[in-house]
């Protein structure tokens, strides 16, 4: 009963420390595990907001440089929601440090950087975990069940789009997301990236990729104060918008099927809209997630007068993660994924295992990124090399 | 291969008259049938129309008398799609003649009058049949064909809807169909007419209602000319609306189901949503009319995990009368529901046996009909007499 | 920035009181609050059982009895979420302890007992809400704007079901939602009073309704053990099942338009299935909990060819309730519709002003339900009496 | 009204020689036309089978040869509906003959064959046409006209799929369509043929592409009988399958624009599922072959809190061809598109103005479907060559 306390320190304020905090605030309310996250403290750089932020989000403390935090003997577990291009340099040093580490996504700018953190990981000997949530939706991990359950054969198909159009206007101002120094890359990490994981979950690893990445509005204004660039006003000054706006890429799996790829922050009315299905040798299966609840399976052992494409709604006991909640059909939301995936986490902390997805998964997901790039760059096929 | 004729007289022209000749003209084209129907004289009143529409639609013939065709020897079927006040005199005189008769649905203006025409039919021996068409719809039939192999089990609720919104506009004027004179009722007869129709054909029989009949606009537009009331246009004076905009009501079936009926032109964006949905002890369907190619089916039998709704596209060869038409998910439309109930007349009358719907239908749906009307009348339940 | 706290004592702490007790751990978190709840003591009946749910739900002490509770001097709110039957004494009490009240839906066994509850909340001076959460989800909250906008226009046409399937099986045994003495009715304060507080919501009174309400299985097991009459095992005894499985009606609204409802607990596959449509003059609206993000809006000033239902994510800064979580269509789930209402009642208490909703219209809800009750007996039509 | 005769001679019978056939047949009873065609003869190599389809399909004569047919005097309109490897003989024959030509797609088995038969069709100045009917399905034409209405402003993606599942299993026998001699190519020329049309229409010409066509399974039964090549059983012999399962490839538009393409057989539970989906500045459409009815449509332009997809349902009065047919949301199939593209090629010979799309439209398809083959083979990008 009386539980294991993991002291935890979050780096990021903003968007994803918002989701983080969340989930350390709500994951043993609805979890029975055996460590318990406390939230110690919070960092960020700019020390009026971070204290607002520790206010908001229920932190105990907080700080503004996270080399005072990753080296305090009480934190157990370091959580790093910084922009990318911080990733690296954070989160190998708490690995250094011998603390715990959960990394957004991507894991950095580029493989050789992920590979880095990988092997400090490894060398310090801590549990290393990557925040690809959506694996952790029930409707995903669903799916994942039903595919090793064979439901839906040899896997022929992979086809995946995450769309948004949150940049369609061309006075949007050039905030960190559209800058690769900061981001590494546009849509491609921030959108491809979750489906690069999605089928490397549920299909298998990528061996080839062929891609295109384009920048459709290439010059947008500047932001009036740099210190906004999480999302601030637009100044009269223009600028280069040096990330793509929309990534395409067809790839092969290791098993033999293909898949299509696309990411665009250009889709007008799709604004959350990650969608994929895939086509096996006896079924299909499709998600969306601006529908996360919800699973479309097509099942060809169904009699044949009979068959069609069945939407489960995967909110019942039965169901991943679901019973956890509230009844069949009182849906959850976004926020959840992240709860589910710390749930995951604390238990192999608890267990000595290793977390999923982790580095690994990092890794192999920033070599298909890269490859990307360079198949991009090249106009031809690419091998990822992780 | 020399196949028997079979000689056909049309009465009326108008929107029915349009679908019941594409059906006479398709059906041996879809369809390997033992009788060919001949399209052989169309009747109107207004000689101009109707020799404009024999062009049109594809008929040998014109008469502007209906009592010259029915007495023709060479006539085998004579086909009623005239205004709901004229079924009763022309059907019945074709049956006493000893035609075939195809009479257009609410059979007639009241139960007695149905009745009438009934044992006229019975007393002549004629083939009787009544065009529920929807019946022929794939997606329907394949209801049916679940639910006698017991696929949902015991039925526990129906609830249907037909909404459209053609006369929402105040300036609409009243046309035949807003003439209780001339229609009976309104949305009433023109609709629910056809959620009857499907709950007697996929429940069973209805053994109490209890309901309210609505006029929301109770004054409109005068027609400028009244030989246009089929859909002329408006004169500056006013009348009365006669007929229910509205007609909405409770049943009670009697394998011990309870029912739910609405039928209104009140009802904005829906232009021909006849919906309708069945749950059973082991499962559930439903079926919209606006996409009348699907059918969903819930199966509790399915393994927990994977249970949800699942949209059978009903055109597969393995499907109610879709095999005649095109490859799977090759859409039909609404014209062939007629020719599927054509087909399966000309077999009856081939067969020499009794259509599927016939006028025992046609009583039974309009004691039910006529029931909700004094049901509305009297505010409380009333038992269906047919 | 010291904001003022408010103390809460939350009695109950089965289905509901899981989710009001993540409303307050929430609520400040996601809302700039003037209030700011404390969650001081959770109260049940079953120590042991109490004890676990003061852990798992993180308040700071428990109870056992009520009486103690509301006595209290340092609670400021005491929330209600036991059964039914309970609902009058316990909120009544707390009321003329001067306590502000928030109450789960129904109000209450009967129109007699809500309007004491009222009266006592009246003479005392408190807040007094009800929890009719679904009011608070972005969605219904955008239709109530649209409809105060005059979008839809003049209303004709309310009408909406909420359909479950979780007692189908006939071996589901007699727990506290079966028992009329507990639970007062069936389907038709658990469910149907939620569509008739989405109607009143956005249509206006009810002024008439004429119902059925069925018991389809009358017979069921008993529970082996009373006290785990939450959901608990069956017996090999059998009882008599008190309550409605189905309750259906139809209603006359002050404004002119008329209605149809329906509740079950009958129908196979849907899980939490509130779906309601609205039909006026120039548009609809339709709403579905099991997509709850969603609002589907037909407007008939668009331009004609371009017209159709359009189905709205209503999780953009600009639609309510939405901007204090996540970007847009990163949805959110069933238990922020009752961070929401917290947030709103929080507001109300800061600002002394009458909660929304509250007694009024709980009062005016037992009163529909009621005379649904009456009219069911008398199988005619009954005005609600409140 | 005495209408010009236009007699009309049909190559092949099989599934386009039914659907061609209907078209003739019901063109004059829905479409006012100053031609009427007149079935005349129909021709295939089979004598049983085509004098057996004459009957079926109502053609008044048959014949074995097709140049007996085009050599005939009274022939005004060829229509050739034969595998792709005999378009171009007949075709440039019928020309030649200085016949009116309508032709399947894809036009030829190669770019430089397509412009062979261009060649001969503008020296013979006929009318010549091109048998891609989903143009004309009145959701695409509307498609077409709020794009020409600047509704969805600049097009910077099209995405679609045209998704099938008819040889998934590996028993299926190798058919003329999966033998690359008789058919050019698999998905590719049969599927991804009509995407390309789609995006031609829709967006413009498409100046790159880069794709990977794939074989999943490269052995198959082969036929029993050859003969039998259109839908045979199969032998126990096995053959080599020459044509590709799977097309997939990203597109550049001349516009700017980006595109991504797929066509496969291999997608369980999909069966005629063209989709494709436009994003544009000011907005997005969305359009699925399986509710051929429907298009959805994003308007940036709607106000903020009410914007969404909305689904027109193409079957008013106010949209394009919908008006020839039945009343709104009664809707019509996969064989209207034929009709429509028929009306629209008559009035074309009618006004001797050049057909809509035509052989120019052919030869630049078939120059995108070979640059892909290219491109496949090449693992690199490819300039369409027409």
């Amino acid at each position: 009963m009386a539980k294991r306390k993991l002291n935890v320190a979050l780096i990021g304020y903003s968007f994803m420390g918002k989701a983080h905090s969340n989930a350390y605030r709500q994951v043993a309310r609805y979890f029975d595990l055996d460590v318990e996250p406390v939230m110690k403290v919070i960092c960020g750089r700019t020390e009026s907001k971070v204290q607002a932020m520790r206010d908001k989000y229920g932190w105990e403390e907080y700080a503004t440089d996270y080399r005072d935090v990753i080296n305090r003997p009480d934190i157990d577990l370091v959580d790093v929601t910084v922009a990318n291009n911080q990733h690296a340099a954070i989160a190998t040093a708490a690995a250094e440090a011998g603390k715990h580490v959960l990394c957004e996504k991507p894991l950095a700018m580029n493989v050789a950087e992920a590979k880095g953190m990988l092997a400090a990981a490894e060398k310090a000997g801590i549990v290393h975990a990557i925040c690809h949530n959506y694996r952790k939706a029930p409707a995903i991990a669903l799916a994942k069940q039903l595919i090793d359950e064979g439901r839906i054969g040899h896997v022929y198909h992979f086809r995946g789009v995450y769309l948004q159009d949150w940049i369609l206007d061309p006075s949007f101002p050039i905030v960190w997301r559209l800058d690769k120094s900061v981001a590494g890359s546009g849509s491609h990490g921030d959108l491809a990236a979750h489906l690069i994981d999605a089928a490397r979950y549920l299909v298998g690893e990528i061996t080839g990729v062929c891609g295109m990445m384009d920048t459709f509005i290439k010059q947008r204004p500047l932001l009036a104060d740099f210190d906004d660039r999480l999302g601030g006003k637009a100044s009269d000054q223009m600028g280069e918008v040096t990330v793509d706006d929309s990534s395409i890429f067809m790839a092969r799996f290791a098993q033999g099927g293909v898949g299509t790829f696309e990411a665009s922050r250009f889709c007008a009315g799709r604004k959350n809209y990650q969608r994929f299905e895939i086509n096996g040798s006896n079924g299909s299966l499709a998600f969306d997630l601006e529908r996360m609840n919800e699973l479309e399976f097509f099942d060809r052992t169904d009699p044949a007068h009979a068959q069609g494409f069945r939407t489960i709604t995967a909110t019942d006991g039965c169901h991943p993660y679901a019973g956890n909640y509230w009844p069949a059909a009182h849906i959850i939301g976004y926020e959840h994924t992240f709860i589910n995936l710390l749930a995951d986490l604390l238990k192999a902390i608890a267990e000595g295992k290793a977390a999923t997805p982790n580095w690994v998964d990092g890794v192999k997901n920033q070599a298909v990124l890269e490859a990307v790039e360079k198949s991009s760059a090249a106009r031809g096929w690419v091998t990822p090399e992780a």
